[in-house]
C-alpha cells in the first residue's frame, strides 16, 4: 500500500510549528497520520495541473465516512470544474482567484432537501425540518464530512482552503449551482496542487491551555496566553513578510464592525428566503 | 515512527464495507490515511482502560490544527475525566452509558466569549459577535476541531462517538462544566477502548451519486439510489440483529415528529439565553 506522507515530521518539530518554540506541549503519542494533520496549511494558489482519475471519488468515500447524526446524512457536495462557473464563485466570493486556479472547487451544502424530498414521496410530513436544531446538524455534518476531505486530499499531496465568502451572497451561489430550497452552501473548499506563490507556512495557535479546560471551563490565564500568542503571531507575521499584527488586532479587525461581515450580517434572512424557517 | 494502520483494508474491501458490494464506487487514488478515514465506526461501549498519558495533548493539536475561520479559533473543549460528571452527562444525554464509560469524554465547545472576552480586556465592542453568521462560524469551527481529533484517535486504535444529545439540556450541561455566556456544547465526544459489546461494522451510506453533483444539482436520480439504499440498509439491520429498518423508515422516525428532537425544538429560546443572540 502506498502511504503518502507529504509532512511526516517528528512530533517535537511539528509542535513547534504549531504552537511556537517556547510553547512546545508535552508530546502525547505520535504516527504519521497525526504528523499530516499537524502539517496543515490554507493554500491561496493554484498550479493548473489535473487532479489523479476519480480523486474526488475518494474524496466524497472519505467525507461519507465521517460520523451523521443518527445516519440522517443531511449535507452534499457539488463538485465545481467548469471554468466559467468557478470564475463566477470567485467574484462573489470576494475576488479570490484561488477558487477560478484551483481544478477543482466544492462547495459544501447543510442539505435537508434531500429528507423533504423523502417525506413528500412518502407523504409524510416532516415536522422537525423548519427548526434551528436541524439546519445546525446538517452544517456541522457538512463540516465534519468536509474535514474528512480535506484529510484525505492532503494525504494525497493536494492542499485545500476553505471559502467561508461563499456566504457573502449566498443567494447568487445558490442561482449559479442549482439549489433547491433546504439546500445552503455553508462554505467551499478549493483542492489542487499548491503553485509556489501559494505555498503556506503552518500558522501558529493559541496555546493549548487556552483552548482546552479540564472538567472546568476556567479562563482565569487567558490574559497571559493571549499575550504571548499576540507576540507569535507578530513574529509571524513579520517573518512572511506580512504587515505587523496580532491576533487581539486580527479578532478586532474581523469582529468588531458589521462591515467586516461583507452582506453575512443577512444571513437569517437569507436562509429563511431558501426555506430554513430556524424555529 | 511508528505508524498505526489499525484497519488498513485495499480501497476494493473497505468501499464495499461503506456502499454495499453492488453499489462500489470506482475507487481513485488509495493510501494508509485514507483507509484509516474509511474505516470510520462510532462505538457505544467502552473498557475502562486509561488512554495512554499526553493522549488529550495529541487531540488537542490534531484539532487545533483544523482551519479556523480567519483565524479567530472561536471554540474550545472541556476535557471530562471526573467520574461524576461523567455519569451526570450521561443521564442528561438521554442516558448514554457510553459517556460513564469511556476514560475520556470532550464537550466541544462553540465558544465566542474568549473573543468577547478580549473585547472587554481591550475596550472594544465587538459588532459581530450577536449574529447567526458568527454561531455559524463557531459551531463549524468546533466540528472542523472535532473532526481531526476523531482521526487522530482512531489513527491510535481508540474509538470514539459524538454525542448529539448533549443538546437535550444545553442548559443543565452548561451548569455542570461551568460555561460562560457565549460557550454553548454542540456535542460531546466519548474517547476510549472499544468493548466487546461496543465494537461495530462499518455502516453503509448513500451511493456517491445521491450526495455529489457536478457544477449543478440534480436530484434526478434519487428515489432509485433511496430505494436501494433502503435494501442495504434493510439487510445490515438483520444481519447484525438489529430490528428491521430501512433508511427511509429511519429518516422518518427521527424527523417526523417533534417529539423525536428530545427538546431540541427550544434551541433558539436555549441560545439567547446563553448570549447568542442568533440576529
Amino acid at each position: 500500500m502506498d502511504i503518502a506522507q507529504p509532512h511526516a515530521l517528528p512530533a517535537a518539530e511539528a509542535l513547534a510549528l504549531r504552537y511556537g518554540a517556547d510553547q512546545v506541549p508535552p508530546a502525547g503519542p505520535w504516527n504519521a497520520h497525526i504528523a499530516l494533520l499537524l502539517s496543515h496549511r490554507s493554500v491561496r494558489g493554484y498550479q493548473p495541473d489535473a487532479l489523479p482519475a476519480d480523486t474526488l471519488r475518494t474524496l466524497i468515500a472519505a467525507a461519507q465516512s465521517a460520523a451523521t447524526s443518527s445516519n440522517l446524512q443531511t449535507w452534499s457536495v457539488i463538485a465545481v470544474t467548469d471554468p466559467d462557473k468557478k470564475a463566477r464563485l470567485a467574484t462573489l466570493a470576494n475576488h479570490q482567484n484561488h477558487i477560478e486556479q484551483c481544478p477543482l472547487f466544492l462547495v459544501w451544502l447543510a442539505d435537508i432537501s434531500r429528507n423533504r424530498r423523502l417525506g413528500e414521496q412518502e407523504g409524510v410530513t416532516l415536522e422537525t425540518l423548519p427548526y434551528q436544531e436541524t439546519f445546525l446538524v446538517a452544517a456541522i455534518d457538512a463540516a465534519l464530512a468536509a474535514q474528512n476531505a480535506v484529510v484525505a486530499a492532503e494525504s494525497l499531496g493536494l492542499s485545500t482552503v476553505y471559502i467561508g465568502a461563499l456566504r457573502n451572497n449566498p443567494t447568487e451561489v445558490a442561482k449559479l449551482v442549482g439549489l433547491p430550497p433546504g439546500a445552503f452552501a455553508v462554505f467551499g473548499l478549493c483542492v489542487g496542487y499548491a503553485s509556489a506563490a501559494g505555498a503556506a507556512e503552518v500558522k501558529p495557535r493559541l496555546a493549548q491551555d487556552a483552548v482546552v479546560h479540564h472538567d472546568v471551563y476556567d479562563a482565569s490565564r487567558e490574559p497571559v496566553l493571549r499575550a504571548a500568542y499576540d507576540a507569535r503571531m507578530a513574529a509571524f507575521s513579520l517573518r512572511h513578510g506580512m504587515a505587523f499584527d496580532t491576533w487581539t488586532r486580527r479578532v478586532i479587525g474581523r469582529m468588531g464592525k458589521i462591515t467586516a461581515m461583507s452582506g453575512r450580517d443577512k444571513l437569517v434572512a437569507t436562509l429563511h428566503a431558501m426555506g430554513f424557517s430556524l424555529r
